[in-house]
């Protein structure tokens, strides 16, 4: 289906605009996203609803109904000055039961940009179940989901698990820390394991330190951490050889 | 030498503000920073020229001049709406000969996020000398300096420097790139060698990809590439091993 749009006072439009605001994201389900390139990795995924765009673009299912829209009216509901000629609205993926051996939980990560990188490092190593805890900025944050580079499509994120239960079911739970007792270099972790990183200022809490088999330090000199999507790059790096 | 100054008028004041301009940072060889972990870092290293604080700081040296500022000022010259009570004067360090065997060299990194967390992160990993091409984004930059973490301090940043007579010199000159044709995994560096990190979009470039002597890839699934800050991490953190 295919249709023009020319009026920003269209409902469709000003909802979009609504999907701006993340708490109507979370009550609708939905979000948006821009750029060719995470376009074509949420269709991968089926995760696109509808499409707005200036030119009509013969690669997206007929079934997608595809909006034509005025530069105007792109720039209105796009988040950033140039989003590529094409925005979509994308349903958030349902939480699925964990099926992975490598788990990865995230313990407080506010800043969006690190999320969205994590996440992308996250499914080149092969971390598919991803645990966030409550203080997490939000997934479909347009920053995260921008530096996220569309890994976030392919991912299953958890915000309800029960940690002491995965460990109960044979996983081990490895805490990053900066003052860890053990060594990255000198550790190799169980195949089946739940890698924890924590908030950019904080680290990760007593409590989810207090339940992990293991703290694991990076060694490094000189300064005293590293940037929490570094440190996960790292250590999944690490982790998958 | 301690004074008040409660004018934005104030021609002290109107300096800082143009400071804000990276041209002219680059001809005053000046830059801000603010809040107390980067002021630290910069006292360390006799980097500080002068303090906009809204109360006398005990631990800045006398020799060093502290204006005692209203919030409205300090809101005014600062980068952040929490500058944590404090901004600093810096000046830039001249270019050092390079003095390491593991120099790092950044091709066109035009994100000043990117740029501050790989610095932050070579300090970490013993690389001290960085050379940086033409096009790479200000190391200046208010982002770049946040993300750095003041690891900027600490390194000896060049942007003339010769690939060729480096490789002379016997520097082992590694490229990373996703077509790699060796796997990180399987390689092991000289102990003397320079390391080239590419743009986020377009990678090495040819030329320098020619001078090189071998093409590192990191294996990664499912995902074309990693963000260039993760790939800087994870590769640092193989050859200081």
């Amino acid at each position: 289906m295919i249709q023009e749009i020319s009026s920003k006072q269209n409902s469709k439009i000003k909802y979009c605009l609504k999907l701006h605001q993340q708490s109507f994201r979370d009550e609708e389900q939905k979000f948006l996203i821009e750029g060719d390139h995470l376009v074509e990795m949420a269709l991968e995924t089926n995760s696109i609803l509808e499409i707005y765009t200036l030119k009509q673009r013969k690669v997206i299912p007929d079934n997608i109904p595809q909006y034509i829209v005025n530069e105007d009216v792109l720039r209105k509901i796009a988040f950033s000055m140039n989003p590529q000629g094409i925005v979509a609205v994308c349903k958030m993926k349902k939480e699925q039961p964990i099926k992975s051996n490598k788990i990865l939980l995230l313990n407080d990560v506010s800043d969006p940009g690190n999320l969205g990188t994590i996440f992308r490092s996250a499914l080149a190593f092969g971390y598919q179940d991803i645990l966030l805890t409550n203080k997490c900025c939000s997934a479909y944050n347009e920053k995260a989901i921008q530096a996220s580079q569309g890994a976030l499509f392919k991912l299953n994120l958890l915000k309800k698990f029960d940690l002491n239960s995965l460990k109960k079911n044979g996983y081990q739970i490895i805490a990053t820390e900066i003052k860890g007792s053990v060594t990255l270099n000198s550790f190799k972790p169980n195949n089946k394991h739940v890698l924890i990183l924590g908030n950019e200022s904080r680290g990760v809490n007593q409590e989810l330190l207090e339940i992990s088999d293991v703290r694991v330090r990076i060694e490094i000199n000189e300064i005293e951490s590293l940037n929490v999507g570094v440190a996960a790059g790292i250590v999944m790096h690490e982790f998958s050889k």
